[in-house]
């Protein structure tokens, strides 16, 4: 076999990087071998987007034609800490030969079909570096950064459609940040985002649990880092509370609840109409005033800034615009958007694990 | 010895009744044998308190002091099913001899110090019944309901204090309702309230968890018997959300919000100044509109009545009056009260706690 190519992608790098200082031997792996990098939706942020080397993020069918085309045109694939969880994988629609792919993790190593027990990365990464054959490095000169631009749909001028959204939020996300995005619509629509440089994305991908992204913001409040919570109305609701806590604390987090009236992704998975995904509709904007802003008996809580609804793109950009000056308070930004509207990522992972448990049903009977 | 009197308490009926359908028996058995009743706590509610034989509620040092006396001069006691847990005990403040206590429980019998294992209430209390020689049965003339009388503090004759609230609040709850306490101040308060007649009580005395109250009410739902809350500030920010349900599934509950700024309970037993047990205010009166009431996208849900604070007796009678009167609807009462305010028997209950735990510890030492 003649080497055309190499490709690297990673997975759960968030939690190797943290848990075992990873991120720094991955990245000087990168660099020695120049290999081109994708990421898996786990790991977004964990590689500055601007990289030279970096590629775009890769989840099966939810990643863009030309990340699938080149990881699937690859002749031999090395993973770093794969999780192949439905919601990272493009809801199992991952379609690599084992006989291509090198698997890096924690406790094993696996090659093609052959496991090799207690190989480690944490020690196996750092010896490739080092050893890495000299005539196969190659200066990568591709494309860099495969997220599509976005052809914004003229039949939509003014309303809040997800391709604008997140095609306009980086815009309004300052370098640095940290970005907690939801289970559902919000994860998935921050996979083919821009990401500003330095920021952290962190999402509860590997469980789904939703509701996650609300209490985490508050975690993961930094005094030099400004938090951003992308949520959906329908799992704010388990956790609206820590709107107060959030307020005792004095933060500056920013809320954007994407008011999509229900459980859009159940809707997608289950069908729209059943009455469970209907859910009863908040006042969400008026979260601060509920939850005790200006009360006197609040003394020293968070100073409030917007609070609101915005329903065009152009109170949206507005209001983001306040968020941007007004550092120091925080903010409540309730989107209005369309029910049945969704990221294409959600859309093609729902179809895909749709497909999979099909197969999977077949297969048993 | 000479059988001078007997007494009966039941504890943890509740449990018994509704699992193994003891109750008819139990009462059978009352009746057969004409002992004089006391129920614990959790039992409240299980029994008639017009009933000619109930005596009170007895839970050591919470009781009455005529309930203590007669209790504890008795010279045999009938325990059934007892649960001799924290809130049960009025803090481990029993003090019933082993010498004088026959204990009945579903998978065993004690006499005294003496176990017998597989002797099973449900089968041995019909036995007993059945058996009662007819020579100790006395026709019971003794004292009936030992609930102590309301001496009302002249210093707050308009506050909604607690003396007030717990001797006020029966007026207004019409038979066969069900009361659902919250873990705190509220169960403890309705200890030694007057009980209207065949009406539920609902707590969570066992494990103590806080919030149950908000969401039990809806299980508790049933279409001809009207649900009242009792929950505490603290409490209620666990569950807020359970309000939306309320309203989605058209319910007709009452919920009373005792506002007495933060963790009473906690701040009774950890000492008041501690910062966890200060909690942030909400705007709570203003709970139905923040959960959708009256938004055209919520069809079909409940119709609300009253929703605000009161302050004054004179408010809240005004309020209950409104309840009584509109049946059909939703209704949320936040009764304002003074922060260290608290029922009797829970500010007991604390003390016997913690005088428990320092014997414990002395013990130890």
């Amino acid at each position: 076999m003649r080497i055309r190519c190499f490709l690297i992608y990673f997975l759960l790098i968030i939690s190797c990087a943290t848990r075992h200082g990873m991120m720094g031997k991955v990245l000087r792996f990168i660099e020695r071998t120049q290999l081109p990098v994708y990421l898996t939706p786990m790991a977004k942020g964990d590689i500055d987007e601007r990289h030279p080397q970096f590629h775009g993020i890769f989840a099966g069918n939810c990643s863009t034609e030309s990340v699938q085309k080149e990881v699937y045109n690859a002749d031999l694939i090395l993973s770093v800490g794969s999780m192949n969880s439905d919601f990272n994988t493009g809801g199992f629609t991952y379609r690599l030969s084992q006989k291509k792919t090198i698997e890096f993790h924690t406790y094993h190593t696996k090659i093609f079909y052959a496991v090799y027990d207690k190989v480690d990365m944490r020690e196996l990464l750092p010896d490739l570096t080092e050893h890495w054959p000299t005539n196969i490095i190659r200066q990568y000169n591709g494309t860099q950064n495969n997220i599509e631009p976005v052809i914004l749909d003229a039949k939509h001028q003014t309303e809040i459609v997800h391709e604008y959204l997140w095609h306009k939020l980086p815009d309004f996300i300052p370098e640095d940040s940290i970005v907690v995005a939801e289970t559902g619509t919000s994860e998935f629509g921050i996979f083919n985002m821009r990401a500003p440089k330095g920021v952290t994305f962190l999402t509860q991908i590997l469980w789904g649990s939703i509701g996650y992204s609300v209490g985490a913001a508050l975690v993961g409040k930094d005094d030099n880092r400004r938090v951003f919570v992308l949520v959906g109305d329908g799992s704010f609701q388990l956790v609206c509370q820590e709107i107060s806590s959030m307020l005792r604390f004095k933060t500056n987090i920013v809320i954007i609840l994407l008011n999509n009236d229900g459980y859009t992704i159940e809707k997608f998975i289950h069908e729209p109409d059943r009455a469970y995904n209907n859910i009863q509709m908040w006042r969400y904007h008026n979260s601060f005033e509920y939850f005790g802003d200006g009360l006197k008996q609040n003394r020293d809580q968070a100073i409030t800034g917007f609070a609101g609804q915005v329903k065009t793109r152009e109170e949206f950009e507005k209001a983001m615009a306040q968020v941007l000056n007004e550092t120091e308070k925080i903010h409540f930004i309730e989107v209005v958007m369309l029910a049945m509207d969704a990221p294409k990522s959600l859309v093609l992972t729902i179809e895909g694990t749709r497909e999979y448990k099909k197969r999977e049903q077949e297969e048993h009977e």
